[in-house]
């Protein structure tokens, strides 16, 4: 198969053994690769049941289709496993150079399994594979121990690891891939369960392509598109946070101080601008940039401290940290961001689950119902910079009252501490929420309480639309509707799965939408793909996710919003006064079940499982109805 | 292209020209054939608001794609056109011996296009193509002139003529092919209008299948499934009327008396059983069997009259005609039914349309809403056998007052009454309903709704799964329910068209279901097409015949149900008490419109059009959301 490395590789940790297997053609004219491929096989391979954290766990890393093409922004990887923060199906996606590594070493997905009971690095260099001891490594940092394996293993190798935060299970950690990071839904912990500290990859092979003259064209043709598109000065310019402000004041659902706001007030209501929107702070700060592979229109803001750690460089703020290390704290400092920003990537903390928890953690305090005594002594209120960055420090390392309260995330926080404090917890199926203050933005509400990794705004990636009010063929989307939202949710998923799977970032989908794709699988791989079969391999994935949770128990029960969004309207800015009302999400889900051709309890059914040719999840999980 | 003739035979009666086009490889590729090629070509080809029986209508013919082959029941052609009598999508099935005659005379399809200025026949023998005069054959009916059409031409040619209800344009007229018609939504008008009296067809080629050994294989295989299944024997012993009884006594949605009454109240109570339930009648009447090609489980009852035209021979009644025919026009005699189907058959009548025609009359007579000036003197009280005759005979000559009144069908016959008779015209965009009292059988009314053709059966062919409970991979169906609807219906529709595309009929979808077609195609055609790529070419082809009437200006307020429907309760039997509100019908549209990915307006989307590949249908008629 052209375009494939054409092998599997599979490393059981357990037994310290690596094997590699031919990557099978019939799967692969069903899945593409990536991350659809991925997904069958966490499905087909991790049983109904196993412990997120067990040895029956499986971590799998699936670069896109077209990752390694030299497609530009073609440069996204998955890793799937099942989440120990949800206890469903987990993806966490990364701009890795390890995609491309470890494709031109040989394989189009890499399966770990098993578990260690030492320390660990696996080490991939082509055919060779090791599984090396790294007990010196256990316990430093993400980004020291990758600084340590690359002055070990040489400049050409690509590496990920994980930081304390992983180490110690913390359930919303990170793996750190050279400072991209996979953060969400628990894959940290995922690997730190396994005892795999790092991984290192190097390839030097080629790999040949289908056309390797049209591709020289597409590449050509789609960096001019990029070039040329309006959103990508102000992407390079100002970052993923450069409609912060418009987010803030044109829409009203910047979510900001544990969600009390949709609308971070303090900030504007003082000086009528805050100093966490890029167009303030990224002219000041930014000292280079650390684009993805294949990227040419990097948004990446590498930012040099001045403040906190002076000449320390970190590779962020993005619009979700700005969010939830900012405004969500009610910290209106660009630097103080980065500086959290910085700790929750040496630690291998997601930024969002970690600052949404410390959010959560800080209205509590401020409530009384944590006491100083819970908090080992820190000063929890909004806004306190410090405070913030000790309690990461302590949820990384599981340290203390505070630490062991909030390395787990919201969920497990606020069921520890009772008291009502659930009612302001903002997760839904335990992980944390987005930069979207879904009360103001129905169909994106929709697409949080229904997606299968929790609130995920990737997952369907609908922000852009239902803010807009339109995006590629959709016109006349109605933000504060919660009517005719089933489809318009089901396409953006579908859609989403898709470019996962083929690996190009959401941020492009303004350039490629869906037509871009059928002439770069073409020239690529061979397959002679059109839309609808690209959609249907979108659909096909959502659908096996879907089923991996419907196997674990999930049902419509599940597909639910923080009560907060539900029952607090926002109280000022341009959408003061929206909310959710449990009606209206019934309403949504209706609709979108029907969309989807799911139960009225939101499983799959049978004919449509079937008519996605998942016969074998069919049988197992579909209903007659 | 293996298993495909190749070639597409192109006729305009304006010029009496026959010219041969290649078939277009990229549109077998996205279309397969059959039915949904020829609707592709039908959009294209057919302008926005062309005159039905005017010179830019067509008349496209197309085999279903399995056509020919050998395997069981894959007898299936389609005709397409602009209705008459809807003004939309006009879709006709037939299961016609001049599919296979058409292939092997080497052309996958046939356009008829244009107006002959005289009558005239149509003849093809293989390369020979000839527009041949007919004059001496007007006036006519329809199966004498195939008569004489065989003694002329000899006994290996296949024929199809219109009578004389075609050759008077009546909108409910059928064109008949050796006793098996393609007869709703006004098809033999479209002949008619075109002057064109009869086609003949000759073909002596052999088709090449992609692999012949195979292809035996599953002719054998699926002849033995047939053979096996529990509900062959029932269906050739006594046809496709052999569940009346259970339809009438244990479901109530036997309609009777133009609607009046969801159970054949008269016949039952009087007698507990009624005479045209084919278990009476059929084992007094049958002479013999006229199965379609390859039918391996022939539904067929031929049967010789008696009383009313002793010794002629009629093939029929099916259960449609023994609702519209017999319960209907509360006659309980299955003779007088197979009498007056056998007039339509001359006529060229479609016989539900006819006989919904003459219910409604038969109402409108016994209200006093018709007087006997009105009815030429018949006295149409229902229950009339020979006043029904008459008038059908009125109806294909246009004769007198109740011959104009009702030869265009209900719509038009209520619309020139007026006086609320309209009220009790049961029908949906013209289309008249067929045997399904649809008021309890509630997913089955919102099919009716919403098919492009009007009050179709098999658009969605989802009766049988509701009124039973169950099919295939569906279950807990609840047939009184107006919930969850939306999908199942949108399911069974898109399988419906992928049986007309390949030429299956639909009485052997309890044995073909879905997944008996990939080894089907893959032997005949080498196309490795898997059970997503199929449903796909169905849902496409939905999506056009939608397109196609949403261009003429279709919406949502035309998926409407019958007046009586919505509002008059079934007052008797198992399913009394029983109707379809407004509301419950606009909560069905809301759910149906998700599940295809149209607006609420009814409209597809762009984006589903384009997901199916259909850029130029999208950009033509597609909307936001």
């Amino acid at each position: 198969m052209k375009g494939y490395a054409g092998k599997i590789l599979r490393v059981n940790l357990t037994e310290g053994k690596a094997t590699k297997e031919d990557l099978p053609e019939e799967l692969v004219k069903k899945f593409l690769g990536g991350l659809a491929l991925a997904s069958y096989y966490l499905y087909k391979e991790v049983p109904k049941g196993a412990d997120p954290l067990g040895e029956e766990n499986k971590l799998i890393f699936a670069p896109g289709v077209l990752v390694g093409t030299g497609l530009p922004t073609l440069s996204k990887s998955s890793l799937v496993f099942k989440s120990p923060l949800t206890g469903g199906f987990g993806r966490s996606v990364v701009g890795a150079k390890m995609g491309v590594a470890l494709k031109k070493a040989g394989y189009d997905m890499l399966i770990i399994e098993g578990k260690a009971d030492k320390p660990k690095i696996l080490r991939i260099k082509d055919d060779e594979v090791e599984i090396l001891d790294a007990e010196d490594l256990w316990g430093k940092d993400a980004l020291e121990t990758q600084k340590i394996l690359k002055e070990k293993f040489g400049k050409n190798v690509t590496t990920a690891a994980i930081g304390p935060a992983g180490e110690n299970l913390s359930l919303i950690s990170s793996v750190d891939f050279e400072e991209r990071q996979a953060a969400r839904a628990g894959v940290g912990a995922v690997m730190g369960s396994k005892k795999l500290k790092a991984i290192v990859v190097e390839g030097n092979r080629k790999i040949e392509y289908h056309d390797e003259e049209k591709l020289k064209e597409l590449i050509k043709k789609w960096i001019n598109v990029i070039k040329d598109h309006p959103a990508t000065k102000a992407d390079m310019d100002y970052g993923s946070g450069e409609f912060l402000d418009w987010m803030n004041r044109e829409r009203g659902t910047f979510p900001s101080r544990n969600w009390q706001w949709g609308y971070f007030q303090s900030a504007y209501d003082t000086k009528g601008y805050t100093e966490i929107d890029p167009y303030k702070w990224v002219p000041k700060l930014r000292v280079g940039r650390n684009p993805c592979p294949n990227c040419t229109k990097p948004c990446s803001q590498v930012v040099e401290l001045k403040k906190y750690k002076p000449g320390v460089k970190v590779d962020g703020p993005e619009y979700e940290t700005l969010y939830s290390l900012g405004g969500e704290l009610e910290i209106d400092d660009a630097e103080a961001v980065a500086y959290l920003n910085y700790l929750c990537d040496i630690y291998g903390l997601d930024t969002i689950s970690a600052g949404v928890t410390i959010g959560w953690a800080m209205e509590a305090y401020e409530r009384g119902l944590l006491t100083k005594e819970d908090t080992d002594g820190l000063d929890l209120r909004f806004g306190n910079i410090e405070a913030a960055a000790e309690a990461l420090r302590k949820m990384a390392y599981r340290e203390g009252n505070i630490g062991k309260l909030l390395a787990d995330g919201v969920k497990r926080a606020s069921e520890k501490l009772g008291k009502d404090s659930w009612k302001f917890a903002i997760h839904i199926k335990g992980l944390e929420l987005p930069a979207y203050d879904v009360r103001g933005i129905k169909g994106m509400a929709l697409a949080l309480a229904v997606s299968y990794r929790g609130a995920c705004h990737l997952t369907a990636g609908v922000y852009g639309t239902e803010l807009v009010g339109k995006w590629w063929k959709f016109e006349n989307i109605d933000r504060l509707s919660h009517e005719n939202k089933g489809f318009e949710i089901k396409f953006h998923e579908d859609l989403m799965q898709l470019y996962d799977t083929l690996g190009a970032c959401k941020f492009s989908r303004h350039m490629f939408f869906l037509e871009g794709f059928p002439e770069m699988v073409y020239a690529v791989t061979g397959l002679n793909v059109d839309k609808s079969y690209l959609i249907t391999v979108g659909e096909r994935m959502y659908n096996i996710a879907r089923a991996f949770n419907v196997r674990e128990g999930f049902s419509r029960k599940d597909d639910t919003l923080p009560w907060r969004i539900m029952h607090e309207p926002i109280p000022k800015g341009p959408s003061a006064g929206a909310r959710v009302s449990p009606k209206e999400l019934e309403h949504m889900l209706d609709e979108y079940y029907q969309a989807r051709g799911w139960s009225n309890e939101g499983i799959p059914t049978k004919a449509k499982l079937i008519s996605l040719d998942l016969d074998d999840i069919a049988e197992e999980v579909g209903v007659g109805i």
